[in-house]
């Protein structure tokens, strides 16, 4: 594919992993970053995640595509935005949910130049020093309402996903936001919820320090995420979390009535019915 | 350390995996497999994890420690008629709740020639073909009631977990308890409950396994683990279990409470909150 010039907006953990694959696999003539924190925005370019860092309204004239890798609830506000100051630009945003920035642009003359997407790939950290190479690669790529995008817009998007390494999925906007708050959503809230307790009732941090166990670890590090990253998520996804949600203190009440009543049998056929996620997680 | 002959009854993950050490470190001159499951006791001499199996009494009487690593429900059971057919031998096990087992042989004659131990390693699989090398190096292991054990039992105990690259740490009973429901029974809980409210709510299998990012796995993978270990810890550790699964569910409903009544500020306190477990976790 002709190499392009590309925007970053956003050049922290998820917009500094893909400038780094777009130079890695050659898609892009130049990285051009964007970002309202000029610690990071220094910070990419010092780490070379990108050539050079200038203001949006430049960095739009200046690029072909325009990549957003910013939180939802900025997606939504500023999204309308770009779309009245591009010419031919396409516009992809990466957020964890697609709804609201879907339904944001629905009627705007530019619409078919934006492509939704959710690469599915993220860690628990955040900003440019974050960003990790080969990221995206083996993971999947959701790409939602595909048919209210361009031709050429579309054919692009997906052409460079594949580039680097990603397997594309197409989907509604609903049925993501649906999933999204089953496979990864509700695990964000867990884990939060998790630390919380153990920060709680763990008066002895260095017992904590000392014991964690590995499993400990798994189950409680997504509890270091960002809070200008999921608190717009959860709040834009709010009724699927909160549905996946309130199953699931269902279910730790399942654990907790048979813990109680020292039903053997029911804490056993519970942790037999958990044990068959081995069919779906490897 | 001289050489001793060791049995190891149980040559599961755990037990095979410390099986490995003792060979590696050159701590045992024999070792000994005692398992219940004839399948596993074939799979552990297959692997190389023990050098022959024998019934229980006949590796009583041909060893020098008798290492138990099997359910807790069964230590508790088990470990009193072990006091009762020993000589001079030192009896180990390796189980995640302490206060039972102890609490079991606290008036025994024998109650001298056991140390009651837990070393800070696992992984959701079970069976001999799980036992991992190098498993239990830099992580905890805890001696509880160390007092109660005979000098020359305690001594070897904490000379060997050294040698295998643990660092030891005292507790008594109680204490252990209460932290291993903390740092690692709740972990294992929520996994559970994870991995079933995503079973009951995502009804598209397919899904699951296209979407779920590392999020997800590492969140649920515990999911995967054996009831026949888990029943007996939670049934044991029945009152700090419950004491944190209460705190957990109300810490969930601060959650959901927030996302339902769009508190953007509670929200993020809570997630700034759980954000500080990196003081403790790196």
């Amino acid at each position: 594919m002709e190499r392009k010039r590309i925007a970053i907006v956003g050049v922290g953990l998820i917009g500094g992993s893909l400038a780094l694959q777009l130079h890695e696999k050659k898609i892009s003539s130049k990285l051009i970053g964007v970002d309202a924190n000029k610690d990071h925005a220094a910070k990419a370019v010092e780490l070379e995640l990108v050539d050079e860092t200038w203001p949006l309204d430049e960095a739009i004239a200046a690029s072909d595509v325009v990549v957003l890798a910013i939180p939802v609830d900025t997606v939504v506000t500023l999204l309308p935005q770009i779309l009245d100051k591009i010419d031919q630009q396409i516009v992809i945003d990466l957020g964890s949910t697609k709804s609201q920035s879907i339904e944001a642009v629905k009627d705007h003359p530019k619409r078919g130049r934006y492509v939704a997407t959710h690469p599915m790939w993220g860690t628990e950290y955040s900003g440019p020093q974050a960003a990790v190479k080969g990221a995206f690669e083996n993971k999947a790529v959701i790409i939602c309402n595909a048919n209210e995008s361009d031709p050429d817009a579309l054919g692009w998007t997906k052409a460079m996903y594949k580039k680097i390494g990603m397997h594309l999925l197409e989907m509604e906007a609903k049925a993501h936001d649906l999933h999204a708050a089953y496979v990864s959503h509700i695990s964000h809230i867990t884990s939060f919820a998790l630390a919380n307790t153990v920060l709680e009732k763990e008066r002895e941090e260095k017992a904590i320090f000392e014991l964690a166990s590995a499993g400990f670890e798994s189950t409680v590090r997504l509890a270091k995420s960002n809070p200008a990253m999921w608190v717009p998520v959860f709040m834009q996804n709010k009724v699927n979390v909160l549905d996946v949600l309130n199953e699931h203190i269902e279910q730790l009440l399942k654990f907790r009535d048979s813990i109680e009543q020292e039903n053997f049998g029911d804490l056993k056929k519970l942790i037999e019915d958990a044990n068959t996620i081995r069919r779906i997680i490897k």
